[in-house]
Order: structure tokens, then C-alpha cells, then sequence
């Protein structure tokens, strides 16, 4: 099965959209806890525990394991073995190199760590994206319009009329034999997501850029899907895991990844229900 | 003392505008190493014992040491600490996030592992630049123009009659206030690499692309260094530290690097001498 099919089918069983972003950072955990590695591991474990039945992935930011130092690679391993098998695992390296470079990036991200998809910056051109997608089964989330202000620099330049982003789009189109690319596109830019969903009406869209950055979810929800209603995986990371910092952080992430869940599917099923 | 007064000076000092790459492959060992984490250590020790009087720089790839799973971050650090403080070490990780994020990457790199200088992509902007230049004795080298074929997918395309990279060098400029932000450019465009130099008189470039990818080293000296003849930072990977996988593989590769050097030296008089 090809990614595309792997996230429907996921989403289909899960009935969920959500993404959890797992951006542990050790100096912003409840107090109780402390802020060694082995509590970042606790933590994870219970936000998993509280929100795994409610979620079609979780993403693994690893800037926040390698801050971790020597203690960040077993710890981005042990995350993952947290996770159920029936959900999807998005490792969110942002990674580019040259075709040797990259080949390693793309073993040590799908083979040595198991991830089931990676985001991969595209600025270097085909050759760097190349070797994350011979395996069909795991997905490459290209950055197109990326949720932070900086997007505006270099990403919204017109190129022959158009946004640089469609740029990355058409090659994304093209690229795709395996069906396994998807596009990464920030929640915080409705206007342009609607206009990427009309381009490539079948591709995986990752949407980060709800919460802490303010973005839509209905827009997400509503520009976001295919449609069916599925294909958009909805992320959200600090409003979900730092939704309290006492003792029950994690009924309290679970009760706002509940409350999120819920609206995505609200607006799911005002604006794809047949 | 900012970053490209620290790149001068250590190449004033040197002598060198050599940049030896460490992207230690374990599986293209000499075959008398074997191809455990512990063999790339020694092969990264021999190859430092036998180069760190040629070079200015070592960069290290992180990829290849990801590659390595959990062993990689520790044999990073082991292999920073065989580097004499004299010489600068270059973290090649081509990170780049939102803000909040890239602190971690700008942390982990900097004070974590303790390179001077890191290499940084561009695409997302200002935000996921900034934390990357706090700290002005540390540099950061930002994509432009890369050496790879897939350079012509996106880095060349024309945004208001000039090519993409240069979007990023003048953003470069405007950025550079700390006077720690350098460039890469492959050694493989020199005519873009003499038109780079032209528009940032100053500022560092770091030039891959010599030797396995067949950039031309003359043109690399002659269209990438200042004024001065220095601030030009020509890597060179696996043309040195692989070029030979018999028992004398570091006599080798100091036999390849002192021959560049020299033929760097060479170009430097032919062109800068006053």
C-alpha cells in the first residue's frame, strides 16, 4: 500500500484527523516531573497514554530530541516504540542534502527509526528528495508554505506570475510516481491552502500552525481535506501537550485533543458529508 | 571577535583554504577497520592526525553520523574533541524550522556540540534563520546556490529577472549584521560563484563540490575568495578522506589534501599576490 492509500485508510479507521505533535522540550515540563531525559520519556508516555485513541499520528520534531544531546536518539526511539502500530509516525526533520547525503538522512529516518513519514525541505531539488521516496509504503512531506512568518521571504516570491510555493507544488505533482509525496502548508494561510487542495486534489497535506500560531481549523478542515473529507493530517503541538503543567497534564491534553477532534469533525461533517 | 573575522584569521593563520569533510561512510571503511561505530572513530582519528596541519576547517555531515543511530551523537562529539581548538568545525546539517524550533537546532549545534559554524537552509525565512545568529562569534552558512543537479529545480528560478539564490544573498546582506553569515556556493557554477562574490565582497563562502562532484578548484579560488585572497572555505570529502581503502589510507589522504592545498596556495598567488 502507498502512503496516500496508508493515510486514508488510517484516517478511515481512526476517524480522526488529528495530529499530535510530540515537541517535548525538556525545560517545559510540569514541574512534578523534573527535566531530566528520562522524564521527557515519562511525559511522552503519558500524553500518548491519554490521546492515542483519539489521534491517525503523532509527529516526532526532532530538534527537540538532538537538543537532548547524547540522550536524544534513544530517546526519540523509545517515543516511538510508545506509539501504537495502527497510527502513523512523522518524524519532522525538515531534511535536504545532496543525493549521497540525503540517502543517509532518509535509512537512519524510515529504516533505522521506523518513522512512517518525513518532512524534507525541497529547496535542493530533485536529487535530495529522490532517495526519501523509493520506498513507496513510507511518505515525504515536501514544505510548500510553511505556517511562520518567515514563509513571506522566499516563498511567496512570484516566479513567472506564480508563487514560488506552486513551484514546489508542480514538482511535487510530477515527483510523485509512488504516490507517497505530500505537501506540508500552514494552517495560518487559508487562502493559498484552498488553492494547493485544487492543485494537487489527492495528495496528503500535513497542516501544522493551529494553536500556538493561530491558525484556522475550520479552514483547515474545510481547504484542507480531499474530497472525501480525509487526507489532511491536522497538527497540533504545544496547545495539545502544554495544555496544563500540573499533575494532570495529561488529562488535561487529553481533554483539549478530545475538544479538537470533535470540531475537526464537526466542520467534517458540515462541509463533506454526502 | 565575529564569525568572518574568526574565518580570516584562522586561515591567515593557517595558511589554508582547505575544509576537509568528514562524512565518514561505515560502510566505505578500509576493509581493515571493519565497520562498527568504534572503526569510524579511528578512521575519523587518522584521517584528523594525518590533515589538521593542511586544513582551516573540518566539517562534519550529520547525516552520516544519524546514519549510525544511536551511537552517532556521541561519535560526533568524540569526533569534534580529536579537532585542535585552532582549527574551526563546521556542523553541515542544512536545519532550518520555525523559530521556536530552531533555537533548539541553533542550541544543540552551538552550544551543545560546540561547532563554530553551521550550515542552514533558507526556505522558511527570517524566523528560522535568527536563532541560528545570537551569538556573532558562531557562523552560519545559508544555502545559495548548492552543487548538486537538483541546484536547477528551484535555486534558479528567475524572480523578478534575477535568479532565486540571489533573493537569498541579498537577504543574506540585509541579515548580516552580527557579520557572521557566510554563504554556500558549489564549486560547480563558477560563473554564479564569481557573480556571489561580487555582490558580498566580504562575506565567507563555503564551496563544496570539488572532487567526487567535479567542481573546478581553480575557478573556486579565483571567483570565491575576497579581495584578499582568503574567506573562502573549499571543502573537499570524500576526495580526501577516501582516497585510498588500503592500511595507508590516512597517508593517502593527507598525500590528496596537502596536493589541494598546495594547488589552492598556487591559485592564491596567481591571483592575489600584490
Amino acid at each position: 500500500m502507498n502512503f496516500s492509500e496508508r493515510l486514508r485508510s488510517v484516517q478511515a479507521t481512526t476517524n480522526s484527523l488529528l495530529c499530535v505533535g510530540l515537541d517535548t522540550d525538556a525545560r517545559l515540563l510540569p514541574p512534578h516531573l523534573g527535566s531530566s531525559a528520562d522524564a521527557v520519556l515519562e511525559f511522552n508516555r503519558q500524553i500518548v497514554e491519554a490521546t492515542h485513541d483519539l489521534v491517525s499520528a503523532y509527529k516526532l520534531n526532532l530538534a527537540f530530541y538532538e537538543a537532548l544531546g547524547d540522550r536524544g536518539w534513544p530517546m526519540l526511539r523509545n517515543t516511538l516504540e510508545l506509539i501504537p502500530r495502527t497510527l502513523l509516525k512523522i518524524g519532522d526533520g525538515k531534511r535536504g542534502d545532496v543525493g549521497n547525503t540525503a540517502e543517509h538522512y532518509a535509512r537512519s529516518m524510515f529504516d533505522d527509526l521506523g518513522f512512517d513519514a518525513a518532512t524534507v525541505n525541497p529547496y535542493m531539488g530533485h536529487d535530495s528528495v529522490e532517495p526519501f521516496l523509493k520506498n513507496g509504503q513510507k511518505g515525504v512531506f515536501l514544505l510548500a508554505l510553511t505556517s511562520n512568518p518567515g514563509s513571506r521571504d522566499f516563498q511567496r516570491l512570484r516566479v513567472a506570475g506564480k508563487p514560488f510555493y506552486e513551484k514546489v507544488v508542480s514538482s511535487a505533482k510530477k515527483w510523485n510516481t509512488g504516490k507517497n509525496i505530500g505537501l506540508v502548508v500552514g494552517a495560518t494561510h487559508p487562502k493559498e491552502l484552498r488553492r494547493i487542495r485544487q492543485l494537487v486534489p489527492e495528495m496528503p497535506l500535513l497542516i501544522p500552525g493551529i494553536g500556538a500560531q493561530k491558525g484556522n481549523l475550520m479552514s483547515a478542515v474545510r481547504f484542507g481535506c480531499d474530497r472525501k473529507g480525509i487526507s489532511a493530517l491536522i497538527n497540533v503541538s504545544r496547545g495539545v501537550i502544554y495544555a496544563s503543567s500540573s499533575r494532570d497534564f495529561a488529562a488535561s491534553a487529553r481533554k483539549e485533543a478530545l475538544r479538537i477532534r470533535d470540531e475537526i469533525r464537526m466542520y467534517q461533517t458540515e462541509f463533506f458529508s454526502s
